[in-house]
């Protein structure tokens, strides 16, 4: 009837404003039931169930078989790591399987039939499915002895297909990728025929004397390759031309031809390339994610001119107030939005709202949310107005840096004097008694500012919330310490006693010290800068960090099961050796395999790998294993920080620029997002281009 | 009289006008000697005298006393190096001195006393030649024994005034300063607080097993700044967190966070800051050469228009085409732009030229040249056509390329074999045998070019040149070793003979064989298009490169002076000791501060420094070295890469923004320059600008 189609309508519009609020998509059944499912689908409660299911599968490396996670990655010392029995991660692991079952009928159904069938990341993530269950079913019914698995290493799948931020930012890398092929190319052929010179030219002679070179870099071809290939990632730079050139000095200039073609021009080449090809990614997905806010708006207000009471016009569509009052009560989003959007309405005082008003009373949702500090309370007494003046001043915070300063500097003074002395001999008393001062200072200081300032108004401040916090703990840590141990006397070293020794107490509290002292950050114009740039970085390298974790676990699991075996425990007698011994190199296979949360920082991985690159040229233990690390460092450490520096380079000359353009509203905080970034530079989408698409959707058929 | 005066208005226009050529400033004396004096001083004679000058000053300091450039860098072999006489190298320098002193007399008088005072360049160099002449004197007045030279240091600024670009790009990297230096203080902030952070994490512990991390690495403050400055360059990176990692792998953390945030965030973020600063700065540099050129043009038009014997025109000033005429042949310029000019001013066929089309004229000097190849020969003979179609037609070109890579391979294939044989064992029967082989059809290919192409337009082309080069050497030195060893034949490796050894030769024809492959890079576009922005960068990287000697010639003699005697010879005996012995040191010592080509790498710098430093760490020879390889480390690798990254950037995606314009234009060869890169881009200056600078000038006077 006409009421169920007016509900029908309204809900629609809901699920549309949703979309718009969260850049999604509008592409999906609208129908009750659909809409119903749609709402519950993206629940907060089903996203964070979907989640945590992510997470958990990804967790499950970590106790599973193969791995072993102690505290002491040495193998001679470490205690043997705990084995779930059979069945525990396996029921795990199936309990995550059924939820993604769930989850891709649910988005299957939702987008229907026909587009499903266009749709690839659906298409492999029921694949992906269907393998996991199959491999589940083998590795069950051989008691989990079975040697291989394959469904691990298509776990990072499911965290993959989860983001569409991330999809976004795959389909980028990808159409990079044939220019960095060709970079790619070029270094290897680089590699190739600097090779062949090397070879030629570190002959072997017949004055055994003479060949050193030959005998340690440049033996056969993989050796040459591997030197040289090290040689680019600069791990054995000197120590590989120093043979040669102790023979003679112009053999250097290979290696400096070498070192001057392949890392300062190729391999920045490659960041100019990566940067080029990066230049508008941001914009570009700024700019569809905007597309799709005004669509689902549009959308919106389509389905709501369609409502039956609304007296249909000739020419142009309107929308009633009170229709949308209505979706608004119902839309879940930010309250602050809401209000401002329920405001705007009434002070329109129209019956009926135009397709343009409409999307104006949603361009609410693309401003800044300027926050607002609450007042500070307002004193009766003179007194008190005069403590506030006094203690509200930034003067009053620059002391208490200075007061920082000092503490930090009194620190390091003790640390400089004691740093040869036997622990027996350290006398904490020194250090205690200076720090019993400077906490009461700074508590002090955070009640005065509390004072002046008012609870709300302090709190409000992030800089004020982290100093208040760290010198709460500090309190508390001091008031522990003297309850254990008594005030602070000459000779104050007593022996261990409750959680932590004295020394240990000390000790933390002089590194919260240390740490306490970033709150000076927000008093430097630059370091603000650069560290809300960081930070927004960090924001929009959310889908980066995730590829690159896709990409490690997959090399992770793909390293545990070539090496599985390979690392056994060496008695203490070989560690004596030279550096570069089996020893390190158990450790480093050891660490490198074992430990993801160790390995996220990709230069890391480079020296890592250089390191245990340099061991396989002399061990030769496996071909495969090189070509496993030249893949390594090739994604993690060239392609991925070239990647990282060419979106550095896009938000930080961004950054600078808007600095430049609004130096006179700087002191105003705005919660500042992507999408704020790029608000001058954006385009707003035609309006011919919101209704083709909205013609387009394969489920909402609109009367016009 | 009338003519003297006409006379010295044409003088004053060639001169102009090949300012504008040159892109030089016009601000200089313009009466009748001082005229001649400045085209003398101009002049290719005089220009090269003073190069050759700077050459020699800045190249006697590899003769003096304290370096000894030998063949092998090792101490321990190495003859005494020839120590010339007290007397010698001074002679040289006072010649050198002389020669500034003229250059410098010559320049003052050019620019005039007025504008003397406003140069501090001028008045630098006159000062640091007035030190050095002392310096000189005070050196012969000991007979060459004093202990300390300050002239050495003072030398490269002679390098540094001569070179308006360099000078140009020193004002640049000065205004980036301010930058810099804030990322450097958030570096050392860095630095320094989580070198407090490790002190306090890794402090000693009672019990010695455990304390590894401290004893290596964090025994006291300068070795824990040391050790976390060197992982900043990453050269220690796994080892610095072994001992720790072995512990406990949760103090892996410490290392991540400090090398993420470190390296990653605050290393890239001056490559940011940098490319921000020179984003412009290419652009501007050529902007104002643009604006020199046409000052100069239509300085040369102003005092063209005021020959006696042109009619005065009332409102628009004239310059008669016979004047012009007469200035055209007598400028010193490329022979290709004064026929264009001379071929449009005939074309123009009026009698008075306008300032207008004065400057029209002469945008020809802007123009790119574009090559043409000399036609090839048209014979008459059906057969020789048909020839020439099938030895011109590209395929041929390929067909060659394929020879080359199968000669290559081939090359491979016999070293793999041959790798592990004893030198005695080896039969150079099979490689000569191919590589005869291989160069006859080398020459046979080029003949069969020439054939079709004739000579002139076979030499018109690059990659025919580097080709025919190649091959014409490697057919004498394939002739050569027939005509020493014979033709080649199982068991063909006799004794010594002759300039060097079969096998020499053998390998020295391999190389050239490889170097040859080089020639398929013009049939590749991407990587044709790759070198050739390495080739402009080269050119645009002049001035870089420049100031980059300078930095390092002062820190080299600074280096000499510091360590003077601190590289004692060793004896054999502690060389089998560990890897990062004194002997490695003062090896590396050895090489850092005598051999000026081996450091022209900076990525080479930072590693060796990191070795340096490493060891410095342990040796604590001396505080001083430690800042000083600091210095070295952050001006030749952090910041001059940086800047490298920075002009790669603009350099690279100018070039790619233009090729992606011009794809259809691919095929005709330009002549590229910097000022045409940016052609689409630049701004004409305005007249009144050029007026106005023209009515500034402090030696010309115009009537009106």
């Amino acid at each position: 009837g006409r009421q169920a189609d007016n509900d029908l309508y309204i809900n629609q519009a809901i699920v549309f404003i949703e979309d718009a609020i969260q850049y999604r998509s509008i592409n999906h059944r609208v129908d009750s039931k659909s809409l119903w499912l749609y709402r519950w689908y993206y629940s907060r409660t089903c996203q964070w169930i979907l989640s945590l299911t992510i997470t958990v599968i990804l967790a499950v490396a970590f106790i599973e078989e193969p791995s072993s996670l102690t505290v002491t990655s040495d193998v001679r010392y470490r205690l043997p790591a705990w084995n779930p029995p059979c069945g525990l991660t396996e029921s795990l692991e199936l309990l995550c399987f059924l939820v993604f079952v769930g989850d891709v009928s649910v988005k299957s159904y939702l987008i229907g039939w026909k587009e499903f069938w266009k749709n690839k990341w659906l298409m492999a993530y029921i694949l992906t499915l269907i393998v996991s269950l199959t491999d589940w079913i083998v590795s069950l019914s051989f008691f989990c002895t079975e040697s291989l698995r394959i469904r691990r290493i298509l776990r990072p799948f499911f965290l993959l297909q989860n983001s569409s931020m991330m999809k976004k930012t795959l389909k980028s890398i990808n159409s990079t990728l044939p220019e960095m092929a060709s970079v790619l190319l070029l270094l290897a052929l680089h590699l190739s025929l600097f090779t062949m010179f090397a070879m030629l030219l570190f002959a072997r002679t017949k004055d055994n004397q003479q060949d050193k070179e030959w005998v340690v870099y440049f033996r056969n071809l993989p050796d040459s390759l591997t030197s040289l290939l090290v040689l680019l990632t600069t791990a054995n730079n000197p120590d590989v031309m120093i043979p040669a050139y102790s023979k003679n000095r112009a053999y250097s200039i290979f290696f400096i031809l070498f070192t001057v073609l392949g890392n300062l021009f190729l391999m920045n080449l490659l960041t100019a390339i990566i940067y080029n090809q990066f230049r508008g990614y941001l914009l570009k997905s700024v700019q569809s994610s905007l597309f799709r806010r005004r669509l689902g708006v549009r959308a919106a207000f389509e389905v709501l001119s369609s409502l039956k009471d609304t007296p249909a016009n000739a020419q142009q569509s309107y929308v009633s107030t009170e229709a949308l009052q209505q979706v608004l009560q119902k839309v879940e989003m930010d309250s602050r939005c809401k209000q401002a959007i329920m405001r705007s309405l009434k002070m329109c005082s129209c019956d009926q709202l135009s397709a343009a008003q409409f999307q104006k009373l949603f361009e609410e949702l693309d401003k800044d949310a300027i926050k607002q500090h609450p007042p500070s309370p307002e004193y009766q007494s003179h007194f008190m107005q005069k403590l506030q003046f006094a203690f509200g001043h930034p003067y009053f915070g620059y002391l208490g840096n200075v007061v920082a300063l000092a503490n930090i500097i009194s620190i390091c003074v003790v640390l400089v004097m004691d740093a040869d002395k036997q622990p027996s001999e350290r006398d904490d008393f020194f250090l205690g008694a200076i720090n019993c001062f400077f906490i009461l200072y700074y508590m002090l200081e955070m009640l005065l500012k509390v004072l002046a300032m008012g609870l709300r108004r302090y709190l409000s401040y992030p800089s004020h919330r982290f100093d208040g916090l760290l010198t709460v703990i500090l309190l508390i840590l001091e008031i522990a310490t003297f309850a254990v141990y008594g005030f602070p006397h000459p000779g104050w070293r007593p022996e261990f006693m409750g959680l932590l020794s004295l020394w240990d107490m000390v000790r933390l509290v002089n590194m919260l010290i240390v740490f306490r002292f970033l709150r000076i950050i927000p008093n430097m114009k630059f370091m603000a800068l650069v560290v809300t740039t960081l930070l927004d970085l960090v924001k929009n390298l959310r889908a980066f960090a995730g590829i690159l974790l896709v990409v490690f676990y997959a090399f992770a699991i793909t390293g545990i099961m070539l090496f599985k075996g390979a690392v056994v425990p060496l008695g203490n007698t070989r560690y004596k050796g030279n550096k570069f011994n089996t020893f390190v190199f158990s450790l480093w296979l050891n660490s490198f395999l074992q430990n993801v949360l160790s390995w996220c920082s990709a230069d890391f991985q480079a020296e890592g790998m250089c390191c245990l690159l340099y061991l396989l040229s002399f061990n030769l233990i496996c071909r495969w294993a090189k070509i496993y690390f030249v893949a390594w460092w090739l994604i993690s450490s060239v392609i991925w920080v070239n990647l990282f520096v060419a979106l550095l380079l896009e938000n930080f000359i961004h950054k600078w620029d808007r600095r430049c353009h609004r130096e006179s509203l700087s002191d105003i905080e705005y919660q500042r997002t992507v999408e704020l970034m790029f608000r001058d530079v954006l385009e707003e989408p035609a309006e011919e281009e919101l209704m083709e698409k909205l013609h387009q959707h394969p489920h909402l058929h609109l009367c016009r």
